[in-house]
């Protein structure tokens, strides 16, 4: 896996930003404290959907160390925000659509005085009936909860010939899947704080995935001028997703407004981010798959519904992605797609780590599963036949141009221990009333934007006085481990030691805007950019060096750490540090730039929202799974992960990502579910949401197959969120392996398993029999 | 008019961009030319509505010198643009709407071989009827032109009982108006010139109004990141609204990334800029008037729909700020206001110096002119009993709480000497067969951008190397002479010659974003900003000139010029030469900022779309006419404009944009239109759009009642679209005056004058004789 021609690329290099996260030195923005600081907090609507008839603060603001009572009235801009379409209210004012709603916000000298003014403004609300089913909302009879109606997407992908593919098929299989509200249960909940400078720079710290867009999100509702504030989005306490959305940055530049240069935190507690932060999509998937006897899969038909909640967010690229990738990477010749992205009273849904596509990947793999237990074919043998490669025309019917791994990392499955043996493994059970079952699925993700979408990456390399250089991309490291892949990039293609690269990343007022840290795109984006300045630096040192030393530029040459110039016979050494000083004395330039734009596909699939993208990343999962039989619940024992990231820059962040994501996988399939009744969360904490944890952490194998794609920076491609998607359906193959039940309404919790179980045992005893 | 307290302002000082422009040495964008550029043209639509079935560029790539044809598959980005709602596609892909719609464009190596070229490109168009009638196009039997709908915007205002009133009244005027679709009639057609630069910089220079605007609109078509492209977007060649939305800069950019690094050249002829360019909305407007006996106003019920063509581009905008005008500054207690702004085929409207207002305040003018006739009340009386002043509620209902000058216009009307002499001016008649007349009324309109839409300033000052000041302020000057304002605020406050003061506008690389030329706003915001910025300069050239001379800063004092340091009873003279190199030793900036951030009223009239403003100028205008009774003919022998523009920064600069307003006034009122049938223009060219020109041209008085503002700088508000208003209504009741007859449907054309003529003689005989 390690590469020798390179230094520092492909090597096993630690994270940079390691120590100062382990030893509890690095301080996040929601650590910051300062003397003079003034705490805010928000009011959130005490109904998931009520007209609002009046905000009485007069109390509020009387109360003593309060400092401000802000309303809609006091946002001097547009009172709406969404990365896509702005339809959330910054502050409610005449209706709230569920319980996270902000109607109002507090300033005050402590927490406590913030939470008691909280209950000194009186709203008078007119309680409505709440929205909380998809399928509900989407007929007559539902109260429309915004203006254009409740579906807000609909897209569709079809070609060939579905309804003449399912009368020739031999085998049809017609399920529907459910699956959960999953929390991103970042260890940092949402929080920051703002101030205004005594310049009058508006300047906002709270951990974000696009300080550039926080930054215009922010100027539209206050109004102000974009060059006039400042957002600081990096470092992070995680974010999966669930910081691309504005958090509570507008709320802090409100009141900071309004605090006498004073700064202002808000810190929520975890209730609070439970209730007012985005979640992944629930989504009821309708899949009817049809194949021929021999595992040749024709045709898929698939009704997709996600339940976005009260506003938009970025639900309408969840739901494109989701039917983009809802056949897998198979060449299904007929398909017949559409996805409906809808509104409802249920809290807010938005990005997440997969986007959509692990919904659908579990219900494709598990039909993958079912086919070949009926065709009585091996499962991997199944997938074979029916991937696609490089060259070949996918289910949606664009050509795949850019590397294809599906095929590499499912014999690399085929050959690895867990699957060879797994009849030994299966058999060796700790208990008579346990099972123990092997599963595996295959799945794929887009890397970049869609067709339609910006999707570029910009960096800066900077030589410091002391000879060493600054990397600046804009994009954050959301905990993925970017800043060390960018250092090694940069120490790489600069011939000069990692410890002298030092790397800031998401900064309005530090680095240059290289789009969001979304969509597997960083390592990709950020490594090209970087790719890309490198020369430009190299370009400078060489010229600046020939100057210094009055030769020409062929007799410089570029050494480990400092520069080499030739010089009839002699050679000279000029250190960076030399030629830093010599370019300040001319006030010459030590900063130079590198751009890159992702390439992507020319054709978008008509209604489907943005597909095709260029590029995909792909794994396949093997897991072993032990099923108790008398309580339901299911322990994790075993999983490998198979990525095809193209080149692996770094191992030890490759099997960081794999391993986060097998967990998260585990987390989704097992455990995790925030309920929801009447519109009202029932989960709000850590107490009854259940996370895996280290107990649950079964050891994760992580073997890459590396097909080099070529468009990317040394060959790699992206991996952030496929590496928790093909577990979810390897996980329910695997328990269908070892107790007969498919599991179709995840998480499979152990009642589920439970009931399925006694339901099998009552209702189909000739079918265990058979077995 | 002079004010003595300041050394500039308030002084009539030449403009400082006057001898490059009068002399022709000043390149405009459009002048440009190199020996490598490329020809850009672009395919407009042959249909005004149509679907696009396939579009077969093949025969035009072949042709020889062809360097690029482009069509919507070739946009790497958003396929749209428009300032509120990207409703426009950059090149149309499925359908086209209009017949301004772009479809392909064309690089060559000459304008005559892209000519060609256009010619080979082969569209396969389904023609579909087009929807040339704003009131067709909201019924349900038209075709909806867009997704959501024909209706673009609807805003409505409501305040006390109309009914009720109406049922009170001693009398009621029920009128409908017509307004015609002016052209902008800028002297430079949409164009400009881009290039990649050699650092892969993506240039665009083009006229325009916002380049940080134009800026991000190309960004999201393009889908690059906003700092890899510079817009310039100054010098222009007039612009009058006309620039506001992107006209060919997108092109540009397209054709830019396949010439290899050649710059690209369009420049539209004067047919293809009246067929792609926007116009002024034309509009219906039903009002229904009710007066007491003694001339109070009582109610006030207007619809107003403005056909906004194919796209919405400002039309919501437009329609918002007629609603909230279109009651004129009077105090009318009742009022039932609604506007629509639809979509249809007829090309496309957008910005335009008045901005709604125009249509709207011709409507109450001239129900005011017809009740001070019916109550036989002089119409200027009538105003003043009606008229609001600072601390009154305007008829929308919100309190006036900034500077209101319509009282004393009037008063100066009262006693100017045109109005003063009328009956002698009226009687001096050289034929028998014309008729004179005097009219008057007057308007008011909002400065800056309404609630909920960002309204900021900021301007740099930066000391040169010679010792001058640089100005930069983002906002362009389209024509109106911001620049020698700016250049005076800096000279006045810096305490410096105005010749050491240059300015640079309009120009992403070289100045910060300062917001739009519109809304009669860049004299307030820029001269504001400017304002904010001179301070910081004086601390920085006191704090260096202490430093310097070892001093402490309080011995420093700003001279004329250069700066004084006191040191034991002697006297010293530091240049800013030697400031500028003493900073320049240390790498110390040299450079300031200045930020303003407009203020705003905090209550938004529900469903109003922004009113109201925190500020408006107020104008009244006299005019007197000679009416042809022979051949229908209107010549407007004088004017006199009285503006409340708040205090006068330059009386050159004001008389310049009173003279302008009252020319385009004229030509609006009596000759311009561009007229269409079934979707075509018919009026393509100056041949056949009939412009005032010197001849038409009467004696203009400028008389300014200065209203301080406090917020103002140095007391000044904005005057650059109010003085083209009231003159409609002031010609067409000057008309009245001297033909008895009222022109309800604009322009005044001699063939409508003399059918009303004709009407008159033959069908209200005894009317005319009772006069």
């Amino acid at each position: 896996m390690e590469n020798s021609h390179y230094k520092y690329v492909g090597k096993r290099i630690p994270r940079i930003d390691g120590p100062e996260k382990v030893t509890g030195e690095l301080k996040y923005m929601t650590d910051y404290h300062f003397e003079n600081m003034v705490w805010g907090k928000v009011l959130r609507s005490s109904f998931p959907y009520a007209r609002i008839k009046h905000i009485d603060i007069s109390k509020a603001k009387e109360f003593p160390g309060v400092i401000a009572v802000l309303t809609h009235k006091d946002i001097p801009g547009f009172n709406g925000f969404g990365i896509v379409v702005p339809d959330q209210p910054v502050l409610a004012s005449d209706v709230v659509r569920c319980t996270g709603d902000a109607v109002a916000l507090v300033a005050a000298e402590t927490l406590e005085i913030a939470e008691h003014a909280l209950s000194l403004i009186h709203v008078d609300y007119e309680p409505l009936s709440p929205v909380t089913d998809a399928d509900f909302a989407m007929t007559d009879s539902a109260p429309l909860l915004h203006e254009g109606g409740n579906i807000h997407s609909h897209v569709t992908i079809k070609n060939g010939d579905t309804e003449k593919a399912f009368a020739e098929a031999d085998i049809i299989l017609e399920n529907t899947f459910y699956s959960p509200r999953q929390m991103h249960a970042f260890i940092e909940t949402e929080g920051g704080w703002g101030v205004v400078e005594p310049d009058g720079m508006l300047t906002i710290r709270c951990p974000g995935q696009y300080a550039y867009r926080d930054r215009l999100q922010i100027a539209r509702a206050l109004a102000l001028n974009p060059a006039r504030i400042r957002v600081v989005s990096n470092p992070i306490g995680g974010a999966f997703g669930g910081k691309d959305e504005i958090t509570v940055q507008i709320y802090l530049a409100l009141l900071a407004l309004h605090t006498g240069g004073r700064p202002v935190k808000i810190h929520l507690n975890r209730e609070e981010s439970v209730i007012a932060g985005i979640k992944r999509h629930p989504f009821k998937v309708q899949m009817k798959t049809a194949a021929k006897s021999d595992g040749t899969v024709i045709a898929n038909q698939v009704r997709a519904v996600a339940d976005t909640g009260a506003y938009a967010s970025l639900g309408g690229a969840v739901i494109a992605l989701a039917i983009e990738h809802c056949c897998g990477p198979y060449k299904v010749p007929n398909v017949d797609l559409e996805g409906f992205c809808v509104y409802t009273n249920n809290g807010i849904s938005g990005a997440f780590r997969g986007f959509g596509v692990n919904q659908v990947c579990a219900a494709i793999e598990t039909h993958m599963d079912m086919l070949a237990e009926k065709l009585d074919l091996d499962p991997i043998e199944l997938r074979k036949k029916n991937v696609y490669q490089k060259g070949d025309t996918s289910s949606i019917g664009h050509v795949l141009k850019t590397s294809v791994g599906t095929l590499q990392t499912l014999e690399t499955a085929e050959n690895c221990e867990l699957w060879k043996n797994r009849n030994l493994h299966k058999q060796n059970i700790t208990e008579p009333w346990k099972k123990r079952g092997i599963g595996i699925a295959t799945s794929f993700h887009a890397v970049g934007m869609g067709i339609g979408l910006p999707d570029y990456g910009a960096a800066t390399l900077e030589l410091m006085p002391d000879g060493t250089f600054k990397v600046g991309v804009g994009c954050e490291d959301i905990g993925g481990g970017n800043s060390t892949v960018y250092a090694q990039v940069a120490a790489e293609l600069l011939n000069c030691d990692i410890k002298n690269i030092s790397v800031v990343q998401g900064d309005t007022a530090e680095t240059i805007d290289s789009g969001t840290v979304t969509a597997s795109r960083s390592t990709y984006t950020g490594g090209k950019a970087i790719a890309a300045a490198a020369p430009n630096m190299i370009r400078l040192l060489t010229e600046a060096a020939a100057e210094f030393k009055n030769v020409l530029p062929e007799n410089v040459l570029i050494g480990e750490n400092e520069m080499y110039v030739l010089e009839e016979d002699n050679e000279h050494i000029v250190s960076y540090r030399d030629i830093y000083h010599y370019l300040y004395e001319k006030h010459r330039p030590v900063k130079v730039e590198g751009h890159y734009m992702l390439p992507k596909e020319k054709e978008e699939i008509k209604g489907s929202g943005g597909a095709p993208h260029h590029l995909y990343g792909y794994l396949t999962h093997v897991v072993l799974v032990e099923v108790d039989t008398l309580t339901g619940e299911t322990d994790v024992l075993r999983v490998v992960s198979i990525p095809d990231a193209g080149k692996v820059l770094n191992p030890q962040g490759l099997e960081g990502q794999a391993e986060g994501g097998a967990v998260m996988g585990i987390g989704y399939t097992l455990y995790e579910d925030v309920l929801m009744e009447a519109g009202y969360h029932k989960t709000t904490n850590f107490t009854n949401y259940i996370l895996p944890t280290i107990r649950e952490t079964p050891f994760i194998e992580t073997i890459p197959v590396e097909s080099a794609e070529e468009t990317g920076p040394f060959g790699a491609k992206g991996i952030g969120e496929v590496v928790m998607i093909p577990i979810i359906a390897a996980i329910t193959n695997a328990i269908y392996d070892a107790a007969g039940i498919r599991i179709q309404h995840l998480p499979a919790t152990p009642e589920r398993i439970f009931t399925a179980l006694k339901e099998k045992q009552t209702t189909t005893p000739r079918e265990i029999r058979n077995e």
